[in-house]
């Protein structure tokens, strides 16, 4: 009897995924854009990454930060997407780089619910994100791959449920956070996508938070400051001292800060230092290359708040990541633990600049 | 002059690196073995896993929660280590899975130093892992591979550096706390090898931690409670909840426990119930198989402690893993922010237990 109960119930639920209604993740709300892009997951187009250089161009199609908001109540949700390239990173897992994270709101608040898991270098994926839920309307947020580009998503439900945008987003638009930076703000090493900082913040605020984090780049090329100037940002955050010289800084950090302040002084900026390199406590070479570059930002901070930029703040990188030593996945890109850590410092600070902003 | 200055170091780290003096691990100190074994990198040899299932045995010769200690006052580290197998798994990273983690002990600390990144499933590794280093002789923990077999390692410095055991280890290896569970304890999903918990607790404590974690087992099967009985153990763990049914539970963990305490009555026995799994929060039926899963070892401890067995220790998941559903990878396994939970956690309970233990 237990057997053919068994065999009834795994039949009913083949039936129902094989009669799973898919639902293009376009038709659905889009967050973490600081413009329209044409296509819609990436996160700067190639007409807004004209005078950028060619790695920014690359960096940029990945779809770190972005989500797609959704409300349902089916008993399961599937995702199906279709990824650019079959990747390895030796720091980051193929979730973080290549798969799907996915949140629901419950009681006031954004809870983790699962992981869409990307095959071996595997271009289109399939998988069952969630089963067994109850029946109740919810609010869902999808984070896409942070480190791939992704070309097609539809998300999966149950034939007779309904699937729609937010009526009452939990996200708000109207208040964007525009992050720029290096490899650790696009994500690695999160576990997931939704462990990146940016998203901690967003998912704990409701801000939409703007991920602008380019691997090894974030060199604060002039043309990116003229972009980020034209983005309906509420607050900008520099996070971008990881990969510039300290010479790069030193000539490039002071344009492209006071460009940003000029062109929107309704804005306020944070600059973040660059956090430190574990390594650097014991290759005495990248420990003096950190202190050079903290050292040029600071000092380009010092000049713009003595010209009597009052928009501008700065946070040194001193207790950004904690004082174990253990933050970090291979000394330099933040595991789960640093980035629960950056987003507790971060966010008090951009509580208080938000009220401040006058751009809302 | 600079240029020149450059082309004459970098000459000279070529012709440093290329003059490499490797040691074969085997030869310096070993530490996370619950019993001498042959081939050292395993956790358990053949013939220690005769009487065990064919999953264990092979998973037993995963190298998780091994490492070895050594001195040097070389300026650089390099390593080449050979592998069983090229792996993918979505939820760890190659460096968790199949890389080295390297500390050193600082102010009476062991502080992170760098890690060894596998190439894609490349068996055959070299890397440097630190450069640049000042010439103070410092002791090292190196953290072998949590999801792989290690076949051979050798640890490189300068040619004429010192390199040897450490005169006076900084990991008591008559200090044992043995370690027996699933996937979660094994090291999935820890970004690397050293960020497991039992590998957090040994170099918080310098407590000799062996990590008897089996990735989808750990099902508590007798023979191994015969096993573990002969270990030379001051304390066990027994973190075995995550796999087995709740009916395995309810038909093991009674005589599995109680051989170890009639066994070894000196020794303390520390049960942790499963962790939650984070989807069981939205997929009532995971949900629901959490909840008879530690009912299940919770009946097995109130029995035995009915029985006047004193040395049995309980400890519930309520807080392990904290209470905002962000620290797993994938709904069960731990990120490094669940590990550095869990093992703040379970290490003043081990603290108190290593107290209580006869076996020192």
């Amino acid at each position: 009897m237990r057997l053919l109960f068994l065999l009834l119930l795994s039949a009913t639920c083949a039936y129902a995924q094989e009669n799973t209604r898919f639902t293009d993740a376009r038709s659905l709300m889009i967050t973490g854009k600081g413009l329209p892009t044409d296509p819609v997951y990436v996160r700067l187009d190639s007409i807004q990454t004209l005078p950028l250089t060619p790695a920014v161009k690359g960096l940029s199609k990945h779809s770190a930060g972005i989500a797609v908001l959704f409300e349902t109540n089916s008993t399961y949700i599937r995702a199906r997407w279709t990824l650019k390239n079959g990747l390895y990173y030796a720091n980051i897992t193929p979730i973080g780089h290549s798969g799907l994270d996915l949140y629901a709101r419950r009681n006031g608040r954004w809870q983790w619910v699962g992981v869409g898991r990307p095959g071996d270098k595997t271009i289109q994926n399939e998988q069952v994100i969630i089963s067994n839920m109850d029946t109740t309307l919810k609010q869902f947020l999808l984070y896409l791959p942070t480190y791939n580009q992704l070309t097609s998503l539809e998300i999966g439900v149950a034939p007779d449920a309904l699937m729609r945008k937010p009526v009452k987003a939990a996200i708000d638009t109207t208040k964007k956070v525009v992050m720029y930076g290096s490899s650790i703000l696009q994500g690695a090493s999160a576990s997931r996508p939704g462990m990146a900082y940016p998203a901690i913040i967003s998912r704990r605020t409701g801000w939409d938070v703007v991920n602008l984090g380019f691997s090894g780049n974030g060199r604060m090329e002039f043309p990116v400051a003229e972009l980020l100037a034209t983005m309906p940002a509420s607050c900008f955050v520099l996070d971008c001292i990881p990969n510039p010289s300290p010479a790069e800084i030193r000539e490039r950090a002071y344009p492209f800060i006071k460009h940003l302040l000029t062109k929107r002084p309704e804005v306020p900026v944070l600059l973040i230092e660059t956090v430190i390199r574990e390594n650097g406590y014991w290759d005495q070479k990248v420990g003096e290359d950190t202190k050079l570059k903290n050292d040029a930002i600071r000092d380009a901070y010092t000049k713009l708040k003595a010209e009597g930029f009052k928009r501008l703040y700065y946070l040194p990188a001193t207790d950004l990541v904690g004082h174990d030593h253990e933050a970090t996945a291979d000394g330099v890109h933040l595991s789960d633990l640093g980035f629960m850590r950056q987003a507790e410092i971060v966010l008090p600070i951009l509580q208080k600049l938000m009220k401040k902003s006058s751009s809302k």
